[in-house]
Formats: structure tokens, C-alpha cells, sequence
């Protein structure tokens, strides 16, 4: 039950010898989700040993060179290594003339369908699911269209405490609608009660992606206590106006927000190439919001199952 | 006076873990000629230490992602670091199309020209020339329309021995007429040899480029006696069926043609990523050309000039 985040690329507009543009794998049990693919983001996938067909949904926040230009390579080489399956695109309207130029200029050979799904709105809307995950879209404020995503698992369903079937001599038409948190009173007047006889096996986890936008009010709602944020922080607090300028946030905005969401840790990116020292990064945003860490290219953060511990004695 | 190339990247169609897609510099006088601009290739430029904005021209061979997918990313950064120049970009007809589109998605803020000379013929012919040194184009075999390129110095203009001005009571006249190769008759009779008494300075060095390309009997001429010739060797014998097949070259094929013309020297590139052991490129090329070396990223291959040497005792 993978819940991982891999960083490719930590830089923003400008890469530097050792950062390259944006781009994140998030492997939710076994599905892998590319979010942003700047350029480079083929190599890196590869020295993360990350299978390129693989992934079948790519979701794009924004049309600036930096989060796309991975694009043209990515899915040319997946038309080379033989992808039949669709792949979808989820990016806001205006990503629809550049995917278009991509298959005009370079598709003419690929044998899969790469799909411009729309995502637009101005609140979080789930514009993805699976049987256990899904991913919500919610609009940030850069100085173009730009979504950020929410991935989250579902609620999973109820388990029922295995020594308490034999205890209760319990049904199985009695155990299905348990595990629907049904309670149920029978005939002779015992009441069986779901929150005892059952249990939620695991609390879903979540990871929401923030880049590129500067501060706005109803953001820590729409990501109010995920267990892992990542958030943009181009800047640090001495080029505080040139990111209000630019909509990007610096790192202590960042740290601002993953406290007053309640988030659980916060990974920091998009590193303006003016900055050779990221460690400045690290201490402005530890200052205000502790669990803070840098984004590395390779890093990876797993986000372990919060398993219920049932204890049958 | 520097004639150095750099190799940026090494890959063919599928990146690897540490090869880049096509692209190299040339250093001439330190004016410096990128040639072909793969994915990557602005991140590489940046491990070198080139500057971007000292790139004045830059020559694509063809529109095959390998080689141009890098354009995207480095005509967007040239923007952001300011340049105002016009940037020439030398390519067949078809990369209009292509430069069309990054132009119409990306670049509405640049504040430079990026101009597409068209190169076409059947046969060498100069496209680009300085004071020193000249660029000629030449037709290469592959699937698309593809262009080899040949950099050279100009024959350098004579110059005259000083220890013989003195000897022959030279005028400036005499001077101007030797060092064009002229020889001269005094009016009492005496002979003034230009070849006895100028010299040519040095041997103008030369380089070509040729990737991609089946072997055609033609191309022996038109690289005769380079000092450095990149060719492209995508796969070994073992696979001379699919190089022929795709109108490429294997390693055996890049060093008959390097002795055939009679090159000096022979780069290797462009390598499958089906082979990991880049040694078998090299043991096959140097069982037929014995001065082969195999393209590796950052590898710089300095031609040092090959001055006249003047003994005035």
C-alpha cells in the first residue's frame, strides 16, 4: 500500500548544474501519478528507475516552460518503447494548443492516444478516481491558469473484529451491514453496535502540490491538514516584493501555510536559481514551521500506512 | 585561437541514465557554434561553464526529437537571462514548423530574434562565415530531411619574414604584393619570391559533423582530411541490418569512412541505448581506424593550432 513521493526536479525558470525544472512521481499503490514534467524529467525518471509506461495519468499545473518542457521528450520516448495505452493529460485549457502541437510536430508514429483532460473551476473538485484514491483539483493564483492536485485515499470500509463474529454468533447479511457502520438492533432487543464490532482498518492518507502561486486566503482549507505538502517557495523573505510581483510565494509563506493548514510535514521546491544555498531556505521555513524539508532531486518520502492496531486478546 | 569541441550529449532516440540526447560546441576564436540541441542540452551547457548567451548560431542537422527537443528550454532561458541579440538557428526547411511553435507558445516575452536560415542543396556549400573561419552544409542520408556541417578556418593570409625585409630592402608595396602571393620582378631583374620569403602562419583546422546518416559514396569527399570528424555510430555490426534499416551508421561503417577521407581523428557518438558497454564502439572503430574515441558528456577535444614554425637565426 505505496504512498510515496520521488522529486525529479527542485528548480524553478532557471536549472542550475545540479537542479532541474519541476517534476514529481507520487505512486499511490502501484499507480504512478507524474505531476509537472519540466525538462529532463525523462533522465531523472530514469535514474529513479521509474518505468516510464508505467504511468498513465499525468497532471500538469500550469503552461510555463519549466513544469512542461519534459513533455516533448517523455512522450516521444514512451511512442519508442511501444505504449499502446492511453495516457491522460489533466492541465488547464490553455495546455490544449501545445499538447496539439507536440502530436502535429512530433506524433505522427505514436501508436497511443495522449488525452487533454481539462481541469478548471474555482474550487477543489475531484477530477480523478480509483477503486482506493482519488485527486482533487483546486485552482492556485499564478499569473496563468495553474492547478494545484490533492491525492488522497478513500475512506477504506469497515473491518469487523474477528472474535467478536463468534461472540455475537454474527450473520453475514449482520457483517455486511456492519461494515456499512449500520447499527442494528435484533429481534430479542440486542443492540450490535458497528463502531464496536468494527474497526477502520487504516486512516487515509493525502498529499496536495502547490506550485506555482502566491498566498491566498482559502487555500489552507482546501488542503487543511494533509499529511504532506508540497509547496512552492521560489523565493526567501529578503526578495519578499519581487514574489508578490512574480505570484510566487517565498519560504516562509510557505511554512505560514502548512501551519495554519495543520498539514503534517512540508516539502519546500521551485528554488529560484539567485539562491546557491538551500540550507537559507530550510532555516526561514523551520523557523516558523518545523517539520519543513528541502526538495532534492532523488529524494524520496514515504508516507507509511496508519494502520488501526487491533489487538484480538 | 581556440578550436575546441565540447560533446554535451551521446544518446540516440532513448536517453540513458547518463547519456544525453545529441548536442555539441564548437569553439572557433571563441565564437561558439552549438550543433544539434537534444533535451538536456541547457543543463549540460551549464555543467561546462558555457555562457548562453554567447551562442550566436546554432546548427540542427534535422527535426528528430533527439536532436532539437533541448531548443525549447534553452530559447526560454536565453529570454530570461536578458539576451537581446538575434540568435541565428541554421536547420532544413522543415524545422520552420517547429520553431514556429515554440515561437507562438513560448515566446511572447522574448525580447530577441530567433531567425531559421534555411540550409538545403545537394552538395557542400557555405552557409556562415567570419573573418577566420567558414561553415559549409552538406547533405547526410538519413530517414528526414538531415544536414551534415563542416567548420574550417580561411586559409590565413602569408606572412612575411622579418629577418628578409631588411635583407631584400623590401617597400611596403613589395610587402603588400608577397603576402598576397605574388612574386615580383625588379626593374634591375632581381626576382622576389613570395614563397621564398612569406609563409603561410598556420594550417587552417577543420571539424565535421555528420549525424545521422546511412554511408554514401559521396560523403568521403566532402569531409577529405578533416582534423576532428564527429560521426554518428548508433549501433555495432551486430545490428547493421537495423542501422540500415533506420539510415543509420555503425561503428565500423563511421571508421571506414574516417580512413577512407583520411581524417586525422574520428569522435564517435550517438550510441543505442541497447548497448551498455560503450567499449565494444570503441574496439570495433579502432580495428579499422585506429585514432577513434568515443563521445562522452563533457569531453572537450582541443585541435591545437598548427603554427608554421619560423627559424629567424
Amino acid at each position: 500500500m505505496n504512498f510515496t513521493l520521488t522529486t525529479l526536479g527542485t528548480a524553478s525558470a532557471l536549472p542550475t548544474v545540479n537542479r532541474y525544472p519541476s517534476a514529481h512521481v507520487l505512486n499511490v499503490h502501484e499507480r504512478l501519478f507524474l505531476i509537472d514534467c519540466g525538462e529532463g524529467c525523462q533522465m531523472q525518471l530514469r535514474k529513479q528507475g521509474i518505468s516510464f509506461l508505467k504511468l498513465s495519468e499525468i497532471f500538469i499545473t500550469h503552461i510555463h516552460g519549466d513544469h512542461i518542457f519534459g513533455l516533448f521528450g517523455l512522450l516521444s520516448t514512451m511512442s519508442l518503447l511501444g505504449r499502446t495505452a492511453d495516457l491522460f493529460i489533466y492541465a488547464p485549457e490553455n495546455f490544449s494548443p501545445v499538447l496539439e502541437s507536440i502530436l502535429r510536430l512530433f506524433g505522427a508514429q505514436f501508436k497511443y492516444k495522449a488525452i487533454h483532460k481539462i481541469v478548471s473551476g474555482d474550487r477543489p473538485e475531484v477530477i480523478f478516481e480509483t477503486k482506493g484514491s482519488e485527486v482533487l483539483a483546486f485552482p492556485l493564483n499564478h499569473r496563468v491558469s495553474c492547478y494545484g492536485y490533492l491525492f488522497r485515499e478513500k475512506r477504506p470500509q469497515r473491518n469487523i473484529h474477528k472474535f467478536l463474529i463468534e461472540k455475537y454468533s454474527l450473520t453475514l447479511r449482520e457483517i455486511a451491514r456492519l461494515k456499512e457502520g449500520e447499527n442494528i438492533i435484533r429481534d430479542n432487543g440486542d443492540l450490535l453496535d458497528s463502531g464496536e464490532i468494527t474497526y477502520i482498518p487504516y486512516t487515509p492518507r493525502s498529499f496536495a502540490y502547490c506550485s506555482d502561486t502566491a498566498p491566498f486566503p482559502e487555500l489552507k482549507n482546501w488542503i487543511s491538514g494533509v499529511d504532506l505538502l508540497y509547496h512552492e517557495a521560489t523565493f526567501l523573505e529578503d526578495n519578499a516584493k519581487t514574489a508578490e510581483l512574480t505570484f510566487h510565494s517565498t519560504a516562509s509563506q510557505a511554512a505560514t501555510l502548512a501551519a495554519d493548514a495543520g498539514v503534517k510535514k512540508l516539502i519546500i521546491g521551485h528554488f529560484s536559481s539567485r539562491y546557491r544555498d538551500l540550507s537559507l531556505y530550510e532555516s526561514e521555513a523551520c523557523s516558523i514551521f518545523p517539520e519543513t524539508c528541502l526538495a532534492t532531486e532523488g529524494k524520496i518520502i514515504e508516507i507509511p500506512l496508519k494502520k488501526y492496531s487491533v489487538d484480538e486478546n
